[in-house]
């Protein structure tokens, strides 16, 4: 059960022109699935990517990374789950340049044009075979009214799909960002997330893309983590379709481009948080907010240390005011000249620590009274500085356990 | 269940000479409960220590700082469970202070004489009273052999008690080593665990004996980690009673300071893995190997990405040889340079990857036979040096969340 993470809203999942996706059954682990998603480009679309820092990364990821730089402009995806072609050698990599290389035929494309994206288990063989015998399937589906199947499509341990989408009036244009991710374990995405798709038919330069990707990673999947396992497989990828009427947006700063990315953001933490939502066994939705630190670095060591910690994500899935756990994992941060006796703690409206100390006026009653919530909002001020940052994530429960103790038996 | 891990062995715990303890029930936070423990120094041993780096340092950590850099020369420790004095501000302070005023009252000696130790819940004021009231029955309880009390009172969430000894010749006289330790959770020591002691009556300088302290802490307790949770109030002790007749050790590379290194390490590493053995819910213990490294540092950043990642410990709990988080762990791990296909993975005597992909003659049978044991060696080769390191650690149950969501209730 998601924590307060509803179905996707058909009303609100805007087809973006030019961009369209096929879903198909290719029975690459279990049957019956929808398991392999295809994304169709028409010329001219801006398209940029981040992914895992995971030094292991997937076969797939390296191959994105040279299709990108190859530059002939991206004009197709495909994407399987229920493997992620990850510690698979040599032969992982030819498996996914034949995948790319099986849909640019049918398409009329150079193979560098296709990006392949797998999730799923790691160091298993990539069955290719059957990903390409159901391409004509995914082929057949395409439109651009199908995000929603799409959602669908990309999920592996997720128990409901994620899409979220809004609209922004560029230039006096109407223009639609649509995205989807997926998670729903080994999240703690270091540049991206384990899968994450945007578009918009907004008019965007190459060159402001890869900016944008950026940018909006960091603002969204690169502050949610769930059990602080980076993945191998991490993409995410952002689309402008070019469709859209206004005057072309080449610069990030300017005032169309900070609308644009506002509203892209928008959807982007959406899908970031809703990831965290649905995590494994996560049975609340945690705000850590660090405030006060020298730098925005230090403030994201510390909200990690507490979001990481199993002690402070049992204590929240317990719904025990047990928080002194907090204080500990504050203090072994990594932060080398931290001084305890400025440090206050907050959990939403209550002042539990101050000083370092716990608040004479703290009352454990109040602290139970946020715990017992599904929505917490933890908050640090460190009192070094004027920089913060906020990272996202879940509490940590029997659940957690049972999901990956029994993942692939 | 602790793994592999015998009741102490009378026979083992050799008293020694010039250390006496003393175990009393004082009811600090909970009735019948042997909570509060004293160790007696005859005047002239050497004592040092070592103490948590975490910056949320509990107040009788910062006094036993205090106390040791005063130099007036210890000859008492007071060990309270039930309440950790961390998190407590300058009242916290105070009562640490206090206990240690009490007590060497009621012992003739200074204050600073005194080093206190406190284990349990984190910012929750100290019961310093009670504390009080209970030192003369700990005074009367006061002997030699009572190294295996001690080890029962200084247990929080420990199921088993955990003590060991040996004895070695030094310039032709047997001496003997006794330490205890306690855990279990908040385990990831930086610098020491959370309470070990151990005392020897051997004949070593106070000079020598810091760097004594600090060489067992990095062989030993600075190598296991449970939850990666670095604990406010982690303490490491070592006594030399110098009670001995041989001639004083006054250098540690000598050939009687390495033979009584020898004995001690062996002494500090089973009571560190002690702690790993009897970890909150723990089921197996796991060594993880790291070698061909360029620096230890580096086979350690990859042996605690291992040891800490929430998937690869509940893949153990499962005993689901599922090697792929292994591989994913390493990769994450912060080695910015590495080459994924020069990683070789073991299990044991399984080879399992081989440049970087899955080996062609793994059969998943083997990799199940091995984790099906209650003890398991993953071997990890990165190819880049000479260098290796090891970290203990133990599994990720269902049991370690119920413990923690259940601890203070």
């Amino acid at each position: 059960m998601p924590v307060n993470l509803p179905l996707p809203n058909p009303s609100e999942l805007f087809p973006i022109a030019g961009v369209r996706i096929g879903v198909a059954e290719a029975g690459i682990r279990k049957a019956n699935r929808k398991d392999l998603t295809v994304v169709l480009l028409d010329e001219g679309a801006s398209v940029a990517g981040v992914f895992t820092q995971n030094r292991f990364c997937a076969a797939p990821v390296q191959v994105c990374r040279e299709h990108l730089a190859a530059g002939r402009g991206i004009r197709a995806m495909v994407v399987n789950t229920g493997n992620a072609n990850a510690g698979t050698g040599h032969e992982g990599l030819a498996r996914a340049r034949s995948t790319c290389a099986a849909l640019a035929r049918q398409l009329g494309l150079a193979p560098e044009q296709v990006l392949p994206f797998s999730t799923g288990v790691i160091m298993e063989p990539l069955p290719h075979d059957r990903i390409e015998a159901g391409l004509p399937a995914a082929l057949g589906d395409a439109r651009e009214d199908n995000w929603s199947r799409a959602a669908e499509g990309i999920m592996t341990t997720d128990t409901v799909p994620k899409a979220f989408g809004t609209q922004v009036v560029i230039g006096g244009v109407t223009v639609s960002v649509t995205g989807i991710s997926k998670g729903a374990g080994m999240i703690r995405p270091n540049m991206a997330t384990m899968l994450g798709y945007m578009a918009t038919d907004a008019r965007v330069s190459q060159a402001v893309m890869q900016q944008l990707a950026h940018e909006l990673a960091e603002g969204s999947f690169n502050r949610v983590t769930v059990d602080g396992d980076t993945s191998t497989n991490d993409s995410f990828v952002v689309i402008a379709s070019n469709k859209a009427a206004h005057a072309a947006i080449d610069a990030l700063d300017s005032v169309d481009g900070q609308k644009l990315k506002a509203a892209m953001l928008e959807v982007a933490r959406k899908l970031a948080q809703a990831i965290v939502r649905d995590g494994e066994g996560a049975t609340k939705f945690i705000t850590v907010r660090v405030q006060g630190g020298r730098t925005a670095e230090e403030c994201r060591l510390v909200a990690y240390a507490i979001a990481h910690s199993p002690l402070v994500k049992t204590a929240f899935y317990a719904s025990d005011p047990n928080l002194g756990r907090i204080l500990a994992a504050v203090g072994y941060a990594g932060i080398a000249d931290l001084d305890q006796s400025k440090i206050d703690l907050y959990l939403d409206d209550v002042h539990v620590a101050v000083q370092g100390g716990r608040n004479p006026s703290y009352r454990e009653d109040d602290g139970q009274r946020v715990m017992r919530q599904s929505e917490i909002t933890v908050r640090v001020a460190l009192g070094r500085g004027m920089a913060e940052d906020v990272v996202w994530t879940c509490d940590f429960s029997h659940d957690y356990v049972s999901i990956n103790a029994d993942y692939r038996s």
